[in-house]
Formats: C-alpha cells, sequence, structure tokens
C-alpha cells in the first residue's frame, strides 16, 4: 500500500501516520521527493489493508492511498499456473475442446426444451442451458416455470446426454437446484449478492459466475473468491458484456476481459455473445471473435420459434443460424489450436 | 409500442406483422413513408409488450422496436400527483422537513454508536443509521456484527428517540431486521436482487431503496415498482452516484436524477453524498446541492474517529465536519422553502 | 512514480530497472514485501515522466507505473491559492456575484438576439451568449451565421451593455472571433483539440473551456494548462456533463465536478445545466444544485419561442421558465454567501 | 419522427402539434392510445428534422421524440451494398486481404523508422503507420518531429515499398500532409473536430477515421459523413476502443462495433488492438478476435525496442511480439476465408 501525503505535510504529521501504520504492524519506506512525500506500508494481511486504506483517507494531510496487492487470492493465476478444467458428466470446461452451451432462454415447454435440446447436441453443443427461475425487471413479467422447469430440464438431460446449466437467484434454492443441475448459473445482476455467493460456495455444485454489467474484471474475481472461499473452487467465468454508452447494442461485450482473465486467473472463460450484443445479428461474429482470442467456450440462447419466444427474443438463434454459428466457429478454434 | 421496419420491408411481411400484432389483440396503425414504414401498435398490457418487443426484433424486417409507455404504474407520480410523505414514529420524509440521517456506516461497539447518535441528534439529524450486517466487496472482510448489532441499534433509538434505518441483504433476514429496525435499507448491490425486493416487499417497514450503480433511472423506479407490486407503498428512493469513467471520485453523484425522480414518480427521494463521491472533502457541497435541487433529505456517514472506522473511513465525516454540513445546509433548505 | 514489479522480479531485473532510472537522472528507493516489490522514483520532470511511465511498462516484469503528481501545474490551487476573478468589461467571473450567462443558442436573427439579450439583462444576467460557429453533428445541419453573427452579438453588446461569449472552432478563426467576442468559448467537442487550444492561448481574450464529455476532471485542467501553458491564463471551465449508460437525460451533470474543481484549481467555475441535462424541465433545479455547491456562475440559453428555435430547443427556456430560474436561484445563492 | 405526447394533452393540443408539423410540410398520423397519443410525421428531410425534434421537445405537452431515420446517408450499406475496397498504390483495404498496418507510434529517427518499416514489411505488414504530428494530453511533452518526420516516412515507403500513413491534426496541415502521405489518420481527440473533418473531407487523398473514445457507433458514421459530405469517399473506419469505467485495460475493445459496422456502413473497418487495450501483452489476442469478427485489418505499434519509446510504450510490440502476432493471425483469417 502506498500513501501519498500532500504537498503542505509537515513532519510532525509524517511522524503520526508513521506511528499509525507501525502500531499496525507494518512496515514503513519514507520517500521524500521535491513536491511529495511517499509513504510504503508494508507487510499487511489484505483484508486489512483495505479497512485501512479507507481509514488513513480521512487525514487531511493525505492525498491518496494507493493499493498494491490483489485482493484476490485462490482465483488468481499464480495459485494455479497452469489453469483449471472442469470436468462436468464427462464434459470438460476449460479443456482442449471448445465447450458450446446452448439451449433456450427460458424455459417453456417439455416439447420446446426437448427439441431445442437434440437439435443443439446434433450441431455439436455439449451442455444444455435453460432457465427455470428468470430475473425479470418488470415484477409483472413471467418468472419462469421453476421446480417443474428444472424437471424438465433434468429429463431432457436424461433424454440427450448433455449436462445441464440453470440459474439460481434466491438462497433458499439452492439446495432445490443443485438437486436438477450439473451448474448453477449466478447471474449478472446477481454478481454481487454476497449472501447468494456464500451459499453456493457451501454447495460442490460447479458454478458459473456471470460478470456484472457494471462490475470491473477485478471485482468479478473478487466475487469468484467469495465463493471460493466457502470452499467451491469448481467456478467458471462468463463475460457477457458490459453496460457503456452504447446504444445500437444492448450491451458492450468486453473483448479484452477474454485475454486479460487468462493473465490474472486460472478460472475457464466462456463468452455470452446473446446478452454481450442483444442482437441476434451479431452475435456468431462475437463468438467468433471471443473464441480466437481465448475464450474457453460460448454460451447462446437457441429458440425453435425466436418470435414466439417468452423472453429476450432478440437476441435468440433459430435453428438455421445456431447450425450457421457452428459452421462458422469451428474453423476459427481450430486456427487456436481447439477443436468444437 | 413502435415498430420500425426495414426500408426492403415487402408487403407480404407488412401483412404477417400486422397479423401477429392482431392476433395478440393489438390496434395496428401503419405508416409508409418513403424510406421508413412505421407501424403502432396499441393497447396492449405493458407485461406483454416487454415479451413482444423481444420477439418481434427477431424477424429479420424489423429495424427496431421502440416502446412507449413506462414500465411502471404504482410509483409513477401519475398514481400520486401529490407526493408521498412517509411518517416514520413521527418522523417525516417527503415533507418541508429536510430530514438528515446520520451515523456510523458500520456499528462497531455500544459506545461508538450512543456517542455518534447523541452528536447527530444535537446537531439535527432525525433518523439514526447504522449497518449491521455489511456488503463488502472482499470475503475476508469484516462484515457487520449482526443481531448484536440490531440490538445496539434499536437501544440507540431508546436511548436517543431518533428511528432507525439499516440495510438488510439475505431475504431469511427480513423478519430478523423488522423486529428492530424503523426503516429497511437495500443497498446498491442488491437493486437487483428480485428476491429480496419480494421479500421486503411483502414486510409492512418502510423501505430506502437505494440505486444500482449503474441502473437507470427507470429501471431503478421499476426495482421500486417490485416492492410496491407486493404490497409495501411506503418506499424511499436513494441516489448514491453511478458508476462512471471518473476516477477521481469514486462515483458520480447524478443530480439530474433528483428533478427526474420529482417528475416521474411520487415517492420520496434522499441523496447520500457520502457514496455518491467517495470523499469526505466533497460531502458538504455536494449534499447542499441535491437539496437546494430539491432532494428530501441526506443520508451521510459519521464516526467519532475515522481513521479507526472499519469501513469506508474516506468518506465519513467527523463531528466536526457534520455540524459544520449542517450549518451550511441549513440557510440553502429555508432558500428552497423548507427547513431542516 | 511508483513502479510495481511482478511477484516473479529477479534481483538482476531489480538491478536493470533501478539503472534505467538513475540513468535518467532519478532517486531510486526500493521497497521490497513479501509479495510485491515496489520502486518510488524520484525526482524527474512530469513531462518525462508520462514518457518513461509508457516505457517502463513494456518491461515484461513491470506489473504497473502509478504516476504521483498531478499533470498540471499553472491551473493548480496551489499555483494561487486565493482563487481567480475574471474580469471582463467591467464583470467578475469568480467574484462574489454568481455570474448568469444566457442567450440563444445560436443566433438567428437581429431580432430574436437583441430582444432575448434585453430580456435576459433586466432579469439578472450579467453576460450575453451567442453561437456564430454552430458544432453540428451532422454535416447537412445549420452551421450558425458566421462573422454576420458576430456582428450582430457585437451589436448587442453595444446596445444592452452586456459582455459576450461565442464559440471558435477553427484555429484559422481566432483571430476574427476576438475581433467581436469578450470571451471565447471552446465546446466540449474540441475541449481535447490541441490545435485549437494552443491557439487560443496564444491570444488574450478569456477563453472558457468547456469538459469533454467523456473527459475526466484531471484531463480537462490538463487541457486548460494546455491554453495556460501559451501565456492566457485567464480561463473559465464549464462542467456541461458527462456521457454516461442513462438515457432519460442527455448527459450527465457532474455535480461533484464542482467543488473537485475547488479543491484541485484556482479558476473559476460556470455550470452549464441545458447541456448537463438536455431537459428543459430539469434546468433550474440543476442550476440551482450548481450553485449551491459552489459554482460561480451558470450559463442557459434562452429563447423567446423554443419551439423555434435552430438548435437544441429541447433544452433552451423561455421567457417565463427564465423568470423563474432567476427568481429561483437568487436566493439559493444568498444561502452560500453569493448574490445574483 | 416519432412525437410521443404526455397522457394529459388536451385536443387543443394536437391540433396545435399537427399544424405546426403541417406548416412544416410533414404527413401527420395520428394514433390514440388508451394512454398515449403517438404522432407520427412523416416527409421530412433529415437535418430539418433534427432541428424540428429539438423544438418539439419545448412543448410542454410533448413527453419526447424518438428519431427514426438514420442520420448518415452516403456512408450507409445501402448506398454500397456490396461493400467499399479502398486501393492505396496497390495495397488492398477491404479486399480479401487482411491488412495489416504497423509502425512506430511515433517516428523518432530514420534509422528507427527504417529497421522497423522493414522488419514489418518482412512479416507481413502492408502499410507503414507512423506519427509526425502527435497529440499529447501534455502541453509539456513531445509533440513529434513535424514535417522532418513526413519526410522520413516518405523515404521510408520509397526504400521498402510500403504505403504510408500518418495522422494530421491541424487543418492548416492537410496540404502538407497529403504530399508525403497515401492515407490521413484523423485521431480519437479530433474525430468531432468539424472543421478538420471538412478539410479533409475536401483533399482526395484516402483518410483513415478513428472512433471518438465516447462516440457511439452512429456517432462515428455521421463524422465519417462529414467527409464524404465534400465529396471525399476514400474513407476507412478504425475501432479503438471506448471508455468505460474499466481500469484494468486502457479503454475497452468494442468487439461488437466490428459486425455492426458491417450491418450499417459499407466502408472498410480496421481495429486497433493496441489503444483498444493498452497493454502489450492483450494486444495479439484482441488482433486475432477482431479479425474472426469480420475486420479488415489491424494496426499495430512496433517499436525496435519500446523501453526507450518515446510515447506509448506500454502498448508498443518488439520485433518478437508482432512476429508472433503474425504468426497467430494469420490461420485465424484464413479460419474467416480471407489471408494476411
Amino acid at each position: 500500500m502506498i500513501i501519498v501525503l500532500k504537498p503542505t505535510v509537515t513532519d510532525e504529521q509524517v511522524t503520526e501516520i508513521s506511528n499509525i501504520l507501525q502500531s499496525r504492524g507494518l512496515g514503513v519506506h519514507l520517500s521524500r521527493g521535491v513536491e511529495t512525500t511517499i509513504i510504503g506500508a508494508i507487510g499487511a494481511l489484505d483484508e486489512e489493508k483495505a479497512e485501512l486504506a479507507g481509514q488513513l483517507g480521512t487525514l487531511a494531510y493525505v492525498d491518496r492511498v494507493v493499493p498494491i496487492s490483489k485482493p484476490y487470492k485462490v482465483v488468481a493465476r499464480a495459485f494455479r499456473p497452469e489453469g483449471t478444467t472442469i470436468s462436468v458428466r464427462g464434459v470438460e470446461i476449460g479443456g482442449r475442446r471448445v465447450c458450446v452451451m446452448a439451449g433456450p432462454c427460458t424455459i417453456e415447454s417439455e416439447e420446446m426444451l426437448l427439441s431445442t435440446a437434440r437439435f443443439v447436441r446434433d450441431q455439436g453443443a455439449t451442455i444444455l442451458r435453460g432457465g427455470a427461475f428468470k430475473p425479470s425487471t418488470s415484477p409483472y413479467s413471467f418468472q419462469g416455470m421453476g421446480e417443474e422447469g428444472l424437471k424438465l430440464l433434468s429429463a431432457a438431460r436424461d433424454e440427450t446426454g448433455l449436462p445441464v446449466i440453470t440459474e439460481v437467484m434466491d438462497p433458499r434454492d439452492v439446495e432445490l437446484v443443485c438437486r436438477y443441475a450439473d451448474i448453477l448459473q449466478i447471474g449478472t445482476r446477481n454478481m454481487t449478492n454476497f449472501t447468494l455467493l456464500r451459499e453456493v460456495g457451501q454447495s460442490r455444485t460447479p458454478v458459473m459466475l456471470k460478470r456484472g454489467w457494471a462490475s470491473t474484471i477485478e471485482e468479478w474475481l473478487q466475487a469468484a473468491e467469495y465463493i471460493a472461499s466457502r470452499g467451491n473452487y469448481q467456478i467458471i467465468l462468463c463475460e457477457r458484456g458490459i453496460r457503456t454508452f452504447e446504444t445500437y447494442t444492448r450491451n458492450t461485450f468486453d473483448l479484452n476481459a477474454v485475454p486479460a482473465i487468462k493473465e490474472l486467473s486460472h478460472l475457464p472463460l466462456i463468452a455470452d455473445p446473446a446478452h454481450g450484443t442483444g442482437r441476434w445479428s451479431l452475435v456468431s461474429a462475437v463468438a467468433r471473435g471471443a473464441v480466437a482470442a481465448g475464450a474457453d467456450g460460448i454460451m447462446v440462447e437457441v429458440h425453435p420459434t425466436p418470435q414466439a419466444a417468452l423472453k429476450d427474443g432478440a437476441q435468440s438463434l433459430t435453428f438455421p443460424t445456431f447450425s450457421k454459428l457452428m459452421e462458422g466457429l469451428r474453423p476459427v478454434a481450430e486456427a487456436v489450436g481447439r477443436d468444437c
């Protein structure tokens, strides 16, 4: 932690702050420049540093406090430099094969779920997605089929052999959802719902953590650390676009985050070009871009008749557009030394 | 709802989409311009419109769908044009008097809570704040005293006569917190935690809903509608700054939101200049600005010794700076026809 | 400048970077922590530091470089702690009196300019604004009356006694505009047009520099430093809102910037609530908020018949709404120890 | 243009606004719903519509005005559905071959420019970049070699056969730069410098227009329309990242913009992953992603010794990292049916 003092700081104040730091067991390195005096504080535990940084910031002669060490440990690349591969019923995420998660945004009926599941499997998808509990910005909109939907999902897995992923929103539902799902999904709206993060951290089901739409890469890794800190290390990250000033697209897919996460963390990374763009016509190109940049897989929404979809129709693919996406993705995966 | 069709749309496609709309019971108004064809769809219920908008967006000949009606009703200004005043143990929020909520960010001990409570009351604060359950970006940081903190808060109310507000994060804690608190606070990280919104909507304790740091004004009102839709109409909104590219301040306090909320909604609005700036040296000026623009009150963090605060020290006021804030705020409140 | 090295750095690399720094004449302070090694580099000139920071960032063992000193000098508060007051034909900007700049967005005719000028003067405005060269996002839109407009503006000054401010966009027009205007305005689109900044820096006419819509407070001060570095110290800053994800308002007026600028710089600050909101119904409230937070004045657009305005109608005030704004602003100015 | 009226609108007001529209020669389509009244105004020229939209927005009974038609014409995809290929001394931009523009950020000496030019050509670059006039946020930093740099660039072209691209910042320099350069570059800071856009629009040298760091895709296309409206149709767009809340990277490369531009415009598109990330370690991955998503080429900064670079070192590639980038890019280009 670096503490930059104001140019007007007095010797007494420098002594005062040095004493505060030393009383917390920190080593103090003082650098007095012509204009600025800087203190390097060395040795505190990270959690204490965050608190201390806030406290020091209130001293009138402190200009600012610059944190140095990363606020996450277990999910950091250094913890497992070779990278993590998560295996779900024989399907690997983070391995050589690019993982394609596909299925309807929301489970609407057995018929539509099954027909979609069979189709996407035949086209090369390896994991089936489908929402039973749906976050909805309007309290009056459809909120999902609930446990009934989970049962349909589980039946679709039995029928197609595809492991299934579905969202959990309520900490009280974690146990229920674990009974049916192979991967729990934490949605973008709940990335900072620490109650829920702790709860899924206590389960032993793999978790896919979507990035908050206005969370930095480091905050996203801290949210992953929340889950890991409870003992669940099977975490998959999912970049789904961030909120910016651009209005042509619903979100801005953050391609930079793909290699950045690979630098900073050992966790596998999935790209969600459907939410990342909000426009079905852009999904395929962004999926190719993400895989070319190093994503371990993609998640897309596929619906037999998107015009009739109950949610997120504008970003869903039809059966023919999904086939085309797979066709375009395969050579790109191979170009970066993978298959799909 | 307005549907803008692509210039290349054919007559058959116009007929197709018109039929879709009519089959949903909507009136269709067609306008063919030189370059663009536009359809006005009239009459659907709002919840259905959102779904329909997504579905129509997948038709290849649809350029875009423009929603027209507001996605909230009960919290809209039109629902109660005269505005809402919420009364908590005799203290009014949304009335003539500017409401000052003050107290420590986090409850750390009986001693510090009580001394702060007495001080802020004597300076003119009318509501005591204090955190017992704390959202923390690091899983290793202090998470609050829990029920023990609630008991201290309740004791401080008995001693000072100030009603108390505190945050609830877990839907399973709502009942517990209601036993001690006069106002429930929903934090910025939970504005889109719909599970929690529904749960506080079922209580009959007033709720202060902080704006999500990357939520639009209309999404914020929709979150309020979530609470109201469960029957709890005692909602207070709290503007606490949004996330932007600016780095000198921790957030950007959105002053525009103050008169905008007054235009769009009948709910009272509190400003949080502490989180809105993240720098104690800016808090007082922003508090004055918010009240001059029409805020019904402010919420600030006050700590006997901010250098020793366990959380958010950099934005906490000391006793002397809080006195000075109150001194500067009073004439501004009077200048806009209120008192404080 | 602080250089944070990666945990894997070797002793040889530490020696290498220390030598690079010393060969540039910098003092080196080395702090080795358990996990991180940090180097404080002391003594370089600022301009060299920016270059050096970029260069060091390419060393594979450097994690990041943290600049410490502010990238501006002449416009920094420390340069003139008592603050700057600029006097234009007897009207002070930055003094006790809140300065109100008002007039039409664009000069359309002698008649409308004069009637507006007389009206705003009678209501208390002290400076007349009006655009002769207009930035327009569409190449096919009205671009202003040019020199003809400048002549009308100058005539309006003679008639009303109000000093005049107008925008200059082309470095080749600076001399021409100086002949007619009392204050040059640099628009938000040109805040990083360094050619233009240098040119107005060479004139001796006061300059009002609008903040770039996506420029940080410190970048804005650096742009002011550009002007000052050429010898023109008569600079007024103008906060006009920044671009964020919010769509209800055209921009987000950054209230935090008002006290932040007062902390960081000695220059006077004007608020532009018209562009800061983009909605006439919010202008008055935001003007009050800005003055309560410490702004030295406001700039607003007033038009006899906004429905007929050639530009920016949606944010223009009518004569009656401008009167009402002044009426509401006066007590707020007095509440913060000023008049208006 | 759609005009949404407030629920409280009266019949007289509907008549008033209809008359205003008709007096401007617009067709009026009126739709009265249960809650909302909407007017579709049909037929105006685009430039007039923008003005009219602003004017109507000031009517107290207008809720909002929704523009329908795109604010650009000549650069729109519909103008040339087959796409545009620009040929510069035999090198095609927008053709089958992915175009690689490489070279130093800033021209520092003949020796470094020539050695870099030869190296990048041998690795497969087809265009040489190098800055002679440099935008610099600090007035005290190096501003480029000026005409001396242009001469070196021109000499490097003669020696290597690579066409050259360089930035122009001052409208008075356009003629000079055209004498030496094959492509003019407009930097991100000047995307809304309309004076400069008009000036390069009058030349007949191809122009590469970088996206403003906080400009939407449609504003970027409008800036291109500025150039085209003066008769220069040889325009190349360059996505270079936008400003967001993320701090780990300097900008957020907007991958969505790649297929979006291809949908909306016929112009060729280059990706700049160096500025788009600000970190050399991410450049190669983002370059692959951009090409996989459909970019017509990339622009990167290469320096013999980035540690000694005068500008933007942190994002410059060394000779070995550039070779590696090319090696990784080639199979991706082939995977999407191109070569490189």
